[in-house]
């Protein structure tokens, strides 16, 4: 029997390193599945259909919101994101495991969802808000007012930190990601993600019996 | 604000490689604590009050259980065992965990006491039934019949191993060590577990205001 992949959820503020650790983590197993939000939002240049978003009309995405087939989905700025639930669960049924990196709101529906005993819950903290503010500088040229919009919603971010199962401070990307890569380890050693064993314990209990 | 300790117990047949793996753990984190049975078998040569027991006659025994001051007790072939509370709660309020190397009767009873949620429990398997009977006549010049009892004791403690949150299967001693590792490493990461980081998301909100 194979086991049933997890729901690992990565929130944390713009700018405290959970992409980079969501990265990180597929490098380390490509067997990770990352789910891909669906959006109303028209492309932006460079960006490819099921690479950054699936591209979705509205009256689709509203469909596939009907039809229960986002696990969650938010309104942002007059634009739809959501999460397609079809992949995850068939990545689950493959004993893949799926990465979130969604923000508080979806990993409050994905909780609460019919796959919610699946989720793992991650909330990455900045080191300080100097560092983060530190990082959202260095990536992009934003207007301050841009910035000060990003810093807000940051601190709305933090304001869930402790809605989730762990906590990582991110430091040090080194040791966030050695922490990361602990917490998915033990995750897996769950005895309930390891439905192999009860077939394995009845082979020791076969020798038992032929002693 | 201090971590609380958390209560790690270890379950297996003997021979699986549960002892060595609690010596282990203790060399890597010299604050372990390992829980000192108490029992009302008498001293074998060799024995130390305090460190293999705590020696104590019957009665006193059945008043430190009538008290309340056993986290666990069971009566084995005419004597009691038992986990007194006490220093575990002393190590708990100290941020210290708690290793327990206790069997299946034991692990049920903690988990169902005030200081179950507390509990971490982990069950290791041995690789096959051939490799635990080889590993209990290395070490012992035991008679066949002290080994047969063994292993019916063995049978019944392997078919407890669905209460465990988690399961190591130990095919290779050093493997199973980072496996149990990772385990207490991950346990210790988890949100609850960090009574600090409520001090310091307040100290990243000061730092909001401030800006």
């Amino acid at each position: 029997m194979k086991r049933k992949g997890l729901l690992l959820i990565l929130s944390s503020p713009s700018g405290a390193g959970k992409s980079t650790l969501a990265r990180r983590l597929m490098d380390w197993d490509p067997s990770l599945r990352f789910s891909v939000s669906a959006t109303t939002r028209a492309p932006r240049p460079g960006e490819v259909e099921g690479r950054e978003y699936y591209f979705k009309e509205r009256a689709a995405f509203e469909a596939m919101v009907s039809a229960g087939e986002m696990l969650e989905h938010a309104e942002v700025f007059g634009n739809f994101y959501g999460s397609p639930k079809g992949p995850v669960e068939a990545a689950m049924a493959e004993g893949r495991d799926t990465i979130f990196d969604i923000d508080w709101q979806g990993g409050q529906q994905i909780r609460s969802s019919s796959l919610g005993r699946d989720v793992v819950s991650i909330f990455v903290l900045p080191p300080s808000i100097a560092e983060l503010d530190r990082r959202l500088r260095a990536r992009a040229q934003d207007s301050e007012e841009v910035i000060a919009g990003r810093m807000a919603k940051s601190r709305d971010e933090i304001s869930h930190w402790a809605e989730y199962d762990y906590v990582i401070v991110n430091h040090d990307i080194d040791q966030a990601f050695a922490e990361l890569l602990t917490i998915l380890q033990a995750e897996r050693m769950r005895r309930d993600r390891q439905p192999e064993l009860a077939g394995f314990v009845r082979s020791l209990n076969r020798e038992f019996e032929t002693r």
